[in-house]
């Protein structure tokens, strides 16, 4: 029997537990699951017997060393700042490693190490990134194979609420780390090329400054630029493309409204406000708006950021119960961002019955015997319940589908690395389309930024 | 006879140099004066036969500690992350030092050693820090002595151009360090309390929640929050004060077209732009703009931000040539923020015979026998020449009053401190006074935020 450790058994772990348990069978796996909360790890296996629990607390080392020694593989699931010392015990005892987190600094010097002893620590292998690397790898690997000239990639990715699910103005629910949502864009202007020139856009303008983008069958969507699209072309391997843009997916009209609670400051997380606990959600509005006593907080705010009555704008505001003088913050020292999170979470938690949606949408233009073509290849995956989320499936099925494969060596490039060789995307994309990953390709005009072909 | 050792003879140091000089007779003193550019030093002493000059490393520890030696009190001109090593030998030595810097968390480590050495270490003794202290300080003094209630403090401090040499549409040139002001309100949110009520702004809405103040005899000014006055409660013992408010001074209309650069993010200085030695102001400016090549920047510009054709913000942008196709950034490596400055600086440098200019107000609420009353408190200091500076003498002259009244053991406290103690300011002040830098007083009526009384 082959060993799989997998660390972290929280949301995003369902989906990959699920499948090694059903492939445990034909492929003898035995799969341990390692968490400080054994009621997790204990639900997912739902008393399989090729699994069990552990209680595993990922800094104490002697025990980390037990677990990675008596494995076959380690797959780490936990928040991406915990990975590096679960990968350097990999080296030391010559195991492989799976992560679906961005290969941190650190986990870049365990390259050398990681080749010198013939091991794999596969990262960026969930969804974005993971998919979003594969699936765009695939294209453009295709169109390079027929000498053509890549001369645009756009990249999209949203954890959204499903459509059947989706009952708010805002159109949008938590289906991930609100955390995360909250201080999206954050640290950093967006970066990014179109047609040669460079283009910086600051946190305070990055939700007024969204594309539009249609995925069939599944409507209009927007999407704000992600932090930094330039890195993306050498990762690529697209140096001199002129345009590279990467974004994360609303439903139409979110951006609008987010920007709101930029303009007032409320996703601030650098800076903790007096006496939050006790305070309404009203005051907390007022935290940010000028001192004026005799003025209501409504007044105020609309004036401050020019929204008119009637603009939809406020009516989110109204839906989220913002200006609520009995609600609490409930926090003690909360920063503005965690003051917000809390007001969100009233809303935007999903309820038992929702489901989640995780859409992706990459755009190829290139050039072959002087004409401009251009590729739209899209992903739309809706999650089942709660537990088997579109994001759980999307997340940890490349993980356990590279896992496998690594451990029956049908994976074979070593060293610290992301999943952009063909080697491993090809099987990886295959497998994912058996389960319901699948990408719709269709070949579209040519766009560029030409007004008349924006409009045309 | 007495030295002293002057590290720093930057800009600062003209009018120190020049005060401590005239009383080098008198009081018998001898000046060494210590920095990089022994030509600054050079220009500075004119010959002066109480006076040397060296070439001053203060990065050279053996060199540091050989002069320290050598002097009776030591004054550190540099910017302030060189004090510490400067203070640390100081103390070391047995010698007191003054600077005109904030005290900051390593300095303020040095109280202690300092106190038990009896040591003075002086700080925060320039105008702003320094002379904002003191004459602050003299006024809320003077109230608790009458046994009144402070309810308000507010305090406003602006280097400015002088009337006289105010001829652009900014009413606005660097007077001092040009970085500082491209950088002015990053950092983290202005926090401040207005009748018991927190208020936090973020940077980018700092400029557009300005304070309008009338300064007699030279008009209205506008200010925008300082970074965090909150902390000045304790500092000022006025811990439980309804309202405290900081902010720097501008000419009305300064701070509304600033907010176009800082909407644009061209104030950034956390990142370096591509290609920035040779690119023009206006591919500089298309930078910050959405892609659309058929379109001009000018338009864009226009209606990104919403300006309208005859708004003077536009013509502000027109007066620095910001659209220039031919003026290039010549700085390799850039940030968004450096390459602004550049722009500025063609604009905005000074002219030879122009003059620069202090202005500081304070207002101070109080409550005295059931009656509510307010004090407004002013200084405007003209320059007189680019050498003798409104900012040097503000700067420079407390220092040198303070540095003579240590040295005579006029002053007495000991430790880590600024000057807010009776002791320390009073014979400063009456001494800045008869130099001509003087604050007029009178009172006016009690404004709180009642806007019948804002009207009224």
């Amino acid at each position: 029997m082959k060993n799989i450790l997998i660390i972290g058994a929280g949301k995003s772990s369902s989906y990959l537990i699920k499948y090694l348990l059903e492939k445990s069978y034909d492929e003898n796996l035995f799969l341990t699951i390692g968490d400080i909360s054994i009621n997790l790890a204990d639900k997912l296996i739902n008393n399989h017997e090729n699994a069990k629990s552990v209680v595993f607390d990922v800094f104490n080392a002697e025990q980390r060393k037990e677990f990675i020694q008596k494995s076959d593989i380690v797959i780490s699931m936990l928040p991406a700042r915990f990975h590096i010392e679960v990968a350097k015990d990999c080296i030391n005892y010559h195991r492989n490693m799976v992560t679906a987190s961005y290969v941190s600094k650190e986990m870049k010097t365990l390259d050398e190490a990681a080749k010198q002893k013939g091991l794999i620590i596969m990262n960026e292998i969930g969804v974005d990134p993971g998919i979003d690397h594969m699936s765009a790898m695939q294209v453009i690997d295709r169109i390079r194979e027929n000498d053509a000239k890549i001369l645009l990639f756009e990249s999209f990715t949203g954890g959204l609420i499903a459509p059947e699910s989706d009952d708010n103005l805002w159109n949008y629910k938590f289906t991930w780390n609100p955390r995360n949502v909250v201080l999206a864009g954050q640290g950093g202007a967006a970066k990014f090329i179109q047609e040669g020139t460079y283009k910086y856009i600051p946190y305070h303008k990055l939700f007024r400054r969204t594309e539009f983008l249609n995925i069939n069958g599944s409507g209009k969507f927007e999407a704000y630029a992600n932090r930094d699209s330039l890195k993306y072309r050498s990762v690529y391997g697209l140096d001199d493309i002129p345009t590279m843009y990467r974004g994360t997916i609303r439903k139409v009209g979110f951006s609008r409204a987010w920007n709101i609670f930029i303009q007032l400051g409320m996703t601030d997380d650098s800076y903790t406000i007096e006496n939050s606990f006790n305070m309404s959600y009203r005051d907390f509005v007022n935290l940010f708006l000028a001192y004026s006593p005799s003025d209501s907080v409504e007044l105020k705010l609309r004036s401050y950021l020019k929204i008119d009555q009637d603009d939809v704008m406020w009516e989110k505001l109204v839906e989220l119960d913002i200006f609520s003088d009995t609600k609490k913050i409930g926090i003690e020292n909360a920063t503005p961002a965690q003051g917000l999170q809390k007001i969100l979470s009233d809303s935007w938690t999903l309820k038992d019955d929702d489901k989640d949606m995780i859409v992706m949408q990459h755009l190829f233009g290139y050039e072959i015997n002087g004409e401009k073509r251009q590729i739209e290849s899209s992903l739309v995956v809706i999650g089942e319940d709660q537990t088997y989320t579109a994001m759980a499936k999307t997340v940890g099925l490349p993980v356990g589908i590279a896992a496998l494969k690594i451990l029956k060596k049908e994976i074979k490039t070593i060293g610290v690395q992301i999943p952009i060789a063909k080697e491993i995307y090809k099987p990886i994309l295959d497998e994912l389309a058996e389960n319901g990953i699948q990408f719709t390709e269709r070949k579209v005009p040519y766009l560029g930024y030409n007004p008349q072909s924006v409009n045309g």
